[in-house]
């Protein structure tokens, strides 16, 4: 009989928990209707009913090797204390695993959703094929995460991944984290509608000025920017490419440092992918050594044989979380039955 | 009876060789007058010979675990073919593994000379209480090294911890890599020397003018710069804070990707620590969330207790090759020896 893991993902507005199987098959995948706004303690209450309905419908399906949560958030890895998470500020040095774990009577294994999500594309993804790889996460803000040899790569205290505070620009735009110009400013959804807010208050003449009318049905988010950028608006354009610029420029740097086979780029924003990789491919050419060393021939659509530095979308969409964290507790399986 | 390990260093000018035992202590160490630049035949042959007499003197000392040379230049791990020197250029492109197993008779391992700078300071000198750090090696170039989990981190093909070529400056200095603003640009011996004829060019009063005059009997070198910045000359001191801030950038993005305990900085240029450091913490309070939630309150000298991101000078100075490349085999026999 095969064993499956519980996959939750704690999102900024929605809970969702899905069970896959030793194998990478999902087997089941439900969105509670649970707003997360209400509180800790009606997520948690909701989070562990639906993780024992689930268990108690698999139970003939197989084993179940555990439970693997994925949370926005920096999280003390040891204690399984969140210790920073802007999307949900009531969560913050919660002993969120020991509640868990209490309340299912089950040990459970906390990762921070960027890291998860990396794992799930490294796992069931666009880098299955390779044992280390770095993910982005380009959503409200940019959320990174390194697997090196299969596991994710925590650091000393489970801060590692942070690289959406890697620095573009010296002298750039402030970022909640204290410093300025950091990618989170270049390359979010977020920084996608500053970037075309600034220039529309700069009075050039684009399609981005209808588009950003107050009164209008439609909110002005960053896909808008993109469709206009896809029908040739030469300002929406120019926002794309410098998303593409600052990705680039910052793979480069990881590529010259880490020199891994993968990067994969995920999250809301990577449906855009055609209005800013261009810019990207054309960024890591000038900027990394390692990776003009190593580009495969055609960088789109690259061969995975053979030892080149890929830099791809992701395939798991949103539920790149939700495998990485049923994967959690599937590994650590793995790992006590090899000793 | 303890077993010992053959390191050499085969630098830019110079052929030094030295055997370290299993417990770090250092036996012999010598420096062979061989000139590099004679040629890679003349350096392996007298290589090869020296090898062999250390081993003869040494037999009754312990077990040779076996041969690591450090090497400057991007190396090809699984085939041990120098791909890259800019300092041996003769070298590129020769099997150099496999002609020194030829002449030797015994196998030999390869790595990187900033690679074996990082084991070495790993091993015997700033980070021997980490398992994982990073090490900038600033000299004519600067050099880096990874270290996860005690062992070099080669990545896909062995070309990880080109941490030189991270970008400072998006326009800044043309680099020889192909890029414009890399940290070899603002952080090693030959980019203070640059500095500081920018600086005299732009024709500000400095004591720099006096020491570059030319006929002078002492070169005008980065010693020069960092005496003038101690002894209080501000052109020389604005130099040495953009060496820091430069590094503190750099040495951020790592921190929030990869939030290891130890950054080592060695090479030549680390002797100007008391000029640049202050600015390096500086800039890297201001650069790094990570940083910042893990900082100790004395960065200077921080105790080893504790998750604490410690920022530090090597210990190990012109040795730390030595040590790394002599603990290559060593590590292999205890891999080897553990399985």
């Amino acid at each position: 009989m095969s064993s499956y893991g519980i996959g939750v993902d704690l999102g900024g507005t929605n809970l969702r928990i899905a069970a896959v199987d030793d194998r990478g098959t999902l087997l089941e995948k439900t969105t509670l209707g649970t707003q997360v706004s209400r509180g800790r303690s009606v997520v948690v209450n909701d989070m562990v009913q639906a993780i024992r309905s689930l268990a108690t419908k698999l139970q003939r399906s197989g084993e179940m090797a555990g439970i693997g949560i994925a949370v926005p958030g920096i999280i003390e890895m040891e204690t399984g204390i969140v210790r920073k998470s802007p999307n949900l500020p009531d969560w913050a040095d919660y002993p969120v695993r020991s509640e868990i774990e209490k309340a299912l009577g089950t040990s459970v294994i906390l990762e921070n959703d960027a890291n998860a999500a990396a794992l799930g594309e490294k796992w069931q993804g666009a880098a299955r094929d390779f044992d280390s790889m770095c993910m982005l996460t380009l959503g409200t803000g940019v959320g990174g995460g390194l697997v090196f040899d299969g596991k994710v790569w925590h650091g000393m205290n489970g801060m590692a991944g942070e690289l959406g505070h890697m620095n573009v620009e010296p002298e750039g735009h402030p970022c909640g984290c204290g410093s300025i110009g950091c990618l989170e400013q270049y390359a979010s959804a977020t920084a996608i509608v500053r970037m075309a807010r600034e220039a529309l208050a700069s009075g050039v003449d684009t399609q981005l000025r209808r588009a950003a009318e107050p009164g209008r049905n439609e909110e002005f988010n960053s896909r808008i920017v993109f469709q206009l950028a896809i029908q040739g608006d030469p300002i929406a354009q120019d926002i794309f490419n410098r998303v593409g610029r600052s990705l680039g420029r910052k793979i480069g740097d990881l590529v010259n440092a880490l020199n891994l086979h993968m990067y994969v780029i995920g999250g809301g924003v990577s449906s855009a992918w055609e209005a800013f990789s261009p810019a990207l491919y054309e960024e890591l050419r000038k900027r990394s050594l390692v990776y003009v060393a190593t580009a495969p021939e055609r960088p789109e659509s690259p061969s995975p044989q053979g030892k080149h530095t890929i830099v791809t979308r992701a395939l798991l969409g949103s539920d790149a979380g939700l495998y990485g964290s049923a994967r959690l507790p599937l590994q650590q399986v793995q790992i006590v039955s090899t000793m």
